[in-house]
């Protein structure tokens, strides 16, 4: 269907052989592969399969196979502190695999709000916003405030003590006062970025998948 | 900015003096305004201060001074049972306000989910779909398996018991298992269709507001 | 001890009758008396005690008895929309009623965050900043990653959904990144402005009443 | 009591040489037991107990002294994801341990709804069905709006964020729209295992024929 | 395709013009009507729309149009105390609807167990037990642990304090460590009832004998 | 203060050469001690600082230069499963230390009752009972039902799923129906045996009949 | 079985019809009645069946039929705050009924602690010690730290906000860092009665030293 | 812009690669760094990049390069028992390094309330407190209750069972009924002692650096 794009595999919690051979079977139909949340210990057990991988640590993901696609139009990835980029990367690579410009834009969080200031201009002409913030949650808000395109919200695990592994972050989205914001569970970049690419594409009606 | 489209007022939870003169100052400068949230009670009290008003009491949305708006694309608009049609009404009314084609697609929920399947062809086409749901709040993700477009997910607050007042239906839409979809807030129907309008313009590209 | 301060009646909750017997106990030894959470209901019952009160409806305070007193430094009290404004009253009426110059500055939230900046003059100079805000809660931590004094914040029950009445505000505010901020009570406004009146004092040092 | 049927054992949390006195005590009066819950590690320490073991790796399940039984009528095990098989096989084999026939279906969650109706003849003869679902824990619901006999319904831990270790399922399930269903604890494949052999022998004593 | 059976509408949360149009259109079909959660308001607005009604207020069940129908089997309905009876009245009524033979035993609950265990010969011989619990719900552990057929459990939202509306009794329920046991959700007197029927009538298919 | 009894110290989350310090300073001054939550791996560390010492490994407690102390009266300690054993016993030998005599009555939870009744009368001559269980909770309602003195109910953290990590039977117990009935925290087993030990002595100082 | 004491009823969410059935069958066998929770409104609908009847507004107990019991012991019932009181009259209502002397004290919590200190006599020769607190819950552990009876804590549901309707008090009470404490229901006055009046009578059965 | 004080680096969650080159980046600028939450493994990794550091164990804390700074005022850091030292200091370490006298006072719990009595006179000549606590986390209140300067409370997530990870502390906390209480997020030493610093500043007036 998706003719050109990257196959998907969320290999948390596969089983090491039963993943080994789920992916020597996708690449025996000569597939590309986005192979997400993979450890650095998996990788290593299933780096032999194909001499065509470029494995991201920090996003956690392997590509395998891949195949060179036109990337258009433009997603700005931006996050509120450093801890976060882990998540982001998980979105931006998402997008990239999947034929996007990706705009980064890091540690731009609302305990130092003149940071985002100065790079609303890289942010402003994105067809789409991928927001990723953990502890209070806040940037989505005040990105959404300051722009007109759909804001895609990330909460992210990052934080302690009252943040109940995300919780906090994840409500403060959901009840944003801003609109065109909508969220995504807790640390699913790959989940925005899919989405982010969806809209991008729209935006930019190039390739006609749809 | 948004010249033509409506300006828009929650309404609920303002003094109701405080509603009256907000919306006479809107008008006083000819405003085209969407007033969400609005009871039936408030309308009563404030429906002298236009001739030009229609009440949605499903959607318990106030349009007053109405311009003409060129309706475009088309965003689906999907509930699992009834009694999300409230929160459905108050997106679709929202969406037709912004100018965009609506096709509403009722009652549709997975314990029937042949009557989601003999309407597919309604929802394949749209731009992007907004899913509403109470209860188990399955619908979106079976939706979002089905199409290749964005599916913004309404958890409602209908049902009882150990749906706690729409926070199972939104951990089901957080947690879905189907890429393309994200969440805002229970029974946010206006945030969704909000969001949904800003989709389909982007993928309609027409108008050029952005 | 706190001479020529009021003494404080938390009135909710409180047999009327009860209620009546304190307040007049306290007006026999010529006490100035604030009363909180007091309902007009409350209000009209108890209004013939004394010929020297002032019910404000909108903070539900009733001041009994006022005394002169000299207002010093200054408390900004700022809120996110307009139905937090009742919250932030409590704790503005409590600031005047205990001494202290207040600046009000109000509906500034993060979704609208250019008029935040339109302000921040009227913030700057306090001694002390009350911040008052529901939904998504953001306002505070964007207010402390500006002003480098101590910002006392307030989260409120105004919402609706997942902001389950004000656990989304108070979450946001804990977790807050910038530093200087510490939280009270969901809806405690009169906690805020009694705090934010001992730091003001402090600072300002006028009247040596410690 | 029941004749022929195993006798339980829940290993988890037992210690070691307590668990070994009650397993040999079992074997010394001949007993046929399915012990669960048992990690590899436990059963490499008992293996030596007895030769006559089936140690079953992802069910964690191990039968000792197993004796012949026949298997009657049919019970269906489904799950949405290959995540969920470790909880759908400790259903399966205790199902096949007390004499029951097993249809397993795995994979056939509702993000590609397709595969559960390409397999639905195999599920629509069961007398039973054990739907065994993580994150957001749909596919009960869908099952059971196309069957028409009884649904346990088994949430799993399988996800992250929000799920909340299996909370986000096992809500779902509880509000599920559907009729026929009930739940059990969050990874209780066993629980949900017997009872199922409960219904199916109730439903066959007589011939099998519904 | 359930010939014979009736046709169950839920009509709490549905607009009271829509419920009549609803119910006259399945009258005009000669449907047998099991019409659930409503209110006596709701009944005296309906009520002249058939000359064949039976109201029951204390299991707030309408049936209209009644046909006869054989009743088989047995089921047993019990509850913990008085006033979880409401709930199971709903169970009882649906179950009776639906031809299965009831027993009711109500006020067994565990704090005077000695009364469960007078009744226990009239439960024995059940072929599917409802046990109907509010506050710490341990009555369908209890009588799990003495019969051998499926209990199903209905939490109910009765009690009050750190009971959160039946979030006590529903998990009290969910982690029986009695085998045989699956819940619904909080109140869900229907979903029991209409569970137990298929049960009931799966296992006297063929003659009634266990 | 109390004569005779031990001196307590919670060991967990001390540092050890902290620890080691205090224990020091406490038998310098030839006290008394009972040192609970304390691992194997502190024993080993602190072993060498007395040669009058007993660890219980099960209990985790560690009883430092024992005094003679008769023993009076009688409690009961009774358990749902064999995984509360443990918590059981902190409870136990707390009474044994401070002078009580202990029957010990375990894995006689609610989902085999009978062996409960076969015990009954070991537990109906005690002054108090300590009734320990996970999982569902429900043994020490059942219990005082039966007797007429004092329980102490204790929630252990034994099982899994939605009884998260306690809170499940906490609640059960918080929401008993039977009446005498208290709750201490989540495995307090010293907790419950130290208030046991007050109420045991209270009933027995004057000759032990009640 | 407790010759002399009343019998309870529960009257909450009893139909009235159901509760005058109950009612006059016990007076029918001339049963002393503790009937609790009982609303001013339903006492107006039952006070004429008998003669011999008080109701307490606060305590909102009706005795029915009183008889003459001698008082022996004492219990002391403290509250944190005023609102608290009508738990605390539950209690102390209770006490009275079933024969034990009662101190009062009220309005003694930890923000004001020097009234506690004040009346620290009247409580450390009672046998028993009910501490009743709402809003932050931390009475009952600075009383248990001051005596050496058994304190038995009872949470309200007193305050506002992140009290989470008496969720704050309760875990303060269940976290309570000082020895001899345990935890009734949210509100249960009469829980903490009935337990009390159990372990002051066990005190003072032979003659009232302790 | 803070001349003369610390930069703060929050290390927890940061890759030690990252973190080097930040450290490193702000010596370069001859900054003087204060840098939190480095546990004794990071701290060995990055303790080459300057001769010039000052690590704290308990708190874990490393000064890097740290300036002479006069002391100015007062701040008491009250601690409930011994394992919050580490919270405390913490906060205490934070406090000297932007130049504050700090009085510690340390295990001055409410279980052991007259420990705090003993040392009143020592906290009462602060400028602000900050009161630490798990468990319970009452000391907060009960400080608030006896000195007029505020009060910075931090739970910590010291406990167990129904602690829930510091949430008791952090609710009581929030529900004190002391007035001049104010709190920060569960374990943030950091915060309470860089908003004390503010706070004791602003009272001392010392150094104009606001
Ligand atoms: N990081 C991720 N978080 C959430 N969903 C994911 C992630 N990566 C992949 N997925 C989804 O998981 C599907 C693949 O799941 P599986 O078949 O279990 O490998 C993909 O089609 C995606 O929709
Ligand atoms: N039903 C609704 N739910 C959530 N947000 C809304 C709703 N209706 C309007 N809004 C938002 O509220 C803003 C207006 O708020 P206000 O200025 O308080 O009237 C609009 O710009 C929308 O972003
Ligand atoms: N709105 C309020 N929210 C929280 N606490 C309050 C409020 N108003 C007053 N208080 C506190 O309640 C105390 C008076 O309580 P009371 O003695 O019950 O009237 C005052 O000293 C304040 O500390
Ligand atoms: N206020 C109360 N809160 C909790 N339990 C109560 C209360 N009053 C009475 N009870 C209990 O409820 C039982 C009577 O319940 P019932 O048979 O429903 O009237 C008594 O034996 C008491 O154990
Ligand atoms: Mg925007
Ligand atoms: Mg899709
Ligand atoms: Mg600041
Ligand atoms: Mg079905
Ligand atoms: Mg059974
Ligand atoms: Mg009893
Ligand atoms: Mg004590
Ligand atoms: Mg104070």
């Amino acid at each position: 269907l998706r003719v050109g794009y990257p196959e998907v595999v969320f290999t948390e919690g596969k089983d090491i052989e039963h993943l080994r051979r789920i992916l020597i079977d996708m690449l025996n139909r000569d597939a590309n592969i986005l192979a997400t949340r993979m450890s650095e210990e998996v990788f290593e057990n299933i780096k032999d399969i194909s001499e065509n991988m470029i494995y991201n640590k920090i996003a956690r993901i392997c590509i395998i196979n891949p195949k060179d696609v036109e990337k258009v139009g433009k997603v700005a990835v931006v996050t509120g502190g450093t801890a976060d980029i882990k998540v982001a990367e998980e979105a931006a690579i998402t997008l990239e695999a999947f034929g996007n410009n990706v705009e980064r834009v890091y540690d731009v969080g609302v305990a130092g709000i003149h940071r985002l200031f100065l790079n609303l201009d890289k942010i402003r002409d994105a067809n789409c916003i991928v927001a990723v913030a953990g502890m209070e949650g806040a940037l989505p808000s005040v990105v959404a405030g300051l722009v007109d395109v759909p804001v895609i919200a990330v909460p992210t695990s990052v934080g302690y003590g009252a943040n109940f592994n995300g919780l906090s972050a994840l409500l403060t989205m959901l009840n944003s006062c801003a609109a065109g914001i909508s969220v995504v569970n807790i640390d699913n970049g790959f989940g925005a970025g899919y989405l982010a690419s969806m809209i991008n594409k729209g935006f930019t009606k190039n390739g006609g998948e749809r």
